[in-house]
């Protein structure tokens, strides 16, 4: 392992939900070092929805007072543990929303390509305790994170730093359940996505890249000439028209919603599928938000409402070979990062007010 | 076609929602016989779960005011349209819960062996309406019932018409989700069959002649020791074992919901699921009740909620197969059909007083 690892990191950190935006500059001990472990120097952070949940307390309590969020973090490695394989120090890799799992033989999950699902020690890169040191976890809005290498993936020299960045998280939370549902060739297939932000403008980018005819759904139609620059063949805005039921009936073999909030009309989404299909949300709306749903809304069709986390390793390095080949691309607003900027930021991106991700970036300036 | 068909059909009808559990003797128009239906004189009938919730307008409301339910119908074919070829005069057959469809080859559903989906003319065998002729479709409380030859399956000799009739709903709308998502070979796959009763313990014969490991579960442990006659190697009576989930945790391959209400706890039945795998809801509470459900209840194992309804014609006659061959048989109680065993038989099927299905017989005695 390098030595180069201080002991003290610094990051952007919220002390309590009602300041959710306002993070200020912190230093905190950085997380222990394991055999498994791979330590990135950050360069960028992109912004997820889920940084906002998370620290406005949506979810589930702040379990710091200096809570840094972040999980679309590209940075450099600088330091690995002794039986680490699959990085080298100097390579630039990134890390998503998970730091870490039990990664045992005898876990049905880590065992099978589905580490994400890990039940027995699954550990969030932010405001999550990992069971074998009681670490409470620190995002990417900082300058240094320790993830194991399973969790950490080189990116392709073809991307771009702030390219790559939303592809930790948004990428591949979109593209793992398009590739378990509709496979590598979707073509005569037809997919909604629902919700264009951070991840349903990749998931309309992904699932068009795979073949799939993609109907893309938003509240208003003001994202229809973008959706449809980025692969949409149909856009259609749930706010203005109402009956879109009747045209699109027995259409979709698969629906991935991504919005982040519970304002869409579950039981229209769920009649319009196709026997046997699924409507999945990747979209996690506030903990206490409940979807309300009677198996008559899917009865007709034999659908099923399923929910996504993440995705794999395995999925990680395919989504990025994907991109680099078909040239899937976040549509990204760069914004150096700071105290100022972090709290315009989280400001607006909670309004919509993005198109469609911001990522971090000079980090090297706010953390000396 | 054959001219035995009489003018006007008798059953036993309920004339509003109150009287669910009263239906009188009345005669009322026979359904004309299309060129490809059947009319069947019936000899026994089933008493579902789904006659209750429907002349008790717990789904929506009566379409008539002499309303015959049933629809797990054991006859003798009297009459055929002209383009029927299936079946022949005098043969023993069964209709179950829906009795026509479109089947037009341009049916996307009729015509890829999802009839039973029909959104084009699926007509439910009562309280539905023929768009093709607007009647108002009776079921087979009666003398003598009518269905498009896709929905009349002839029954194989080894089955006793009593073991037959249950299988014609409750056989099939468990036997469809099962194969669809188990299938044939289910060896070493775990199944969970909620809620006892005619859908349920059929359930639990099929998962297990499919090879599967079943896991049953009631309220109480009052079918105990049935559950596992019928084939469970597990029991559990959610109402008195709490934390079930912690034992049972990623353990289902899928799970088959058979309850009729929705006193069940949804999370954490779909916390339990392996990655990817379905919880699917045959039961159909009554139609003001809804599942409340979040997707935090299933993102840590991408779980789904669906529904399943009945089954298509190729499944009905696979399942009549397996059941003569594997000698699945529904624990039945035979009741004469008259006014006062309808009132018996409904009222007590309501009070869950019967194991584990009520079948009418001597059709004869009380039809002239
Ligand atoms: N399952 C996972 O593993 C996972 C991973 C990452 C993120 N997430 C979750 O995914 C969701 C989206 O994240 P994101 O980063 O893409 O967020 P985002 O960039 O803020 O985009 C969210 C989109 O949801 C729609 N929306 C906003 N408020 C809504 C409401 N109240 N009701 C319905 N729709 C609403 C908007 O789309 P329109 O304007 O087009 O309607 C918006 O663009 C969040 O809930 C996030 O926590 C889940
Ligand atoms: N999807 C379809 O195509 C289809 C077809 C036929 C029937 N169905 C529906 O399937 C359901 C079962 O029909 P069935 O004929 O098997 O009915 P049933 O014989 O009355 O059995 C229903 C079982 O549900 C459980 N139960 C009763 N009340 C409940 C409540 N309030 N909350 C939770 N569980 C409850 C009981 O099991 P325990 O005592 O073991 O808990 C009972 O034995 C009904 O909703 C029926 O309408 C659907
Ligand atoms: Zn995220
Ligand atoms: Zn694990
Ligand atoms: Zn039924
Ligand atoms: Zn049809």
């Amino acid at each position: 392992m390098s030595t180069t690892v201080p002991e003290y990191f610094q990051g952007f950190g919220v002390d309590k939900a009602e300041n959710w935006n306002k993070p200020k500059l912190v230093s905190y001990k950085g997380k222990a070092v394991g055999d498994n472990d791979v330590v990135l120097k950050n360069i960028a952070c992109g912004l997820c929805g889920s940084d906002i949940l998370t620290a406005s307390g949506q979810w589930s309590p702040l379990l710091r007072d200096d809570l840094v969020v972040g999980h679309e973090i590209i940075g450099h490695v600088i330091a690995v543990g002794k039986n680490v394989t699959q990085v080298k120090i100097g390579q630039r890799c990134g890390i998503g929303a998970h730091s870490s799992s039990c990664m045992s033989d005898s876990c049905g999950r880590c065992s099978t390509d589905n580490e994400q699902y890990c039940k027995i020690n699954g550990v969030g890169t932010y405001n999550a305790v990992d069971a074998t040191d009681k670490y409470v976890t620190q995002g990417g809005y900082s300058s240094h994170s320790v993830a194991h290498e399973q969790f950490v993936f080189p990116i392709p020299d073809e991307l771009e730093t702030s390219h790559a960045a939303p592809l930790m998280c948004a990428g591949l939370t979109v593209f793992s359940p398009l590739v378990r549902n509709i496979g590598r060739d979707a073509k005569g297939k037809t997919v909604g996505i629902i919700g264009i932000g951070g991840l349903g403008h990749l998931a309309i980018q992904f699932a068009h890249a795979l073949g799939a005819n993609v109907i893309a759904f938003s509240r208003s139609s003001s994202k229809k000439d973008q959706a449809v620059t980025m692969g949409a063949s149909t856009f259609i805005a749930t706010g203005e028209e109402k009956d879109w039921t009747t045209t699109y009936d027995d259409k979709f073999d698969f629906i991935l919603n991504c919005a982040s909030g519970t304002d869409l009309d579950l039981d229209s989404y769920l009649s319009v599928l196709k026997v046997d299909a699924k409507f999945v949300s990747a979209g996690l709306p506030p903990s206490a938000d409940k979807y309300s749903v009677s198996p008559f809304s899917f009865v007709k069709n034999a659908g099923n409402f399923g929910s996504s986390l993440l995705g794999s390793k395995v999925e990680a390095l395919e989504m990025l070979k994907i991109a680099a080949e078909h040239g899937v691309k976040p549509w990204v607003e760069e914004i150096p990062i700071s105290e100022a900027n972090c709290n315009t930021a989280l400001t607006r991106c909670n309004d919509g007010d993005v198109r469609y991700r911001f990522v971090f970036t000079e980090f090297d300036k706010a953390f000396k």
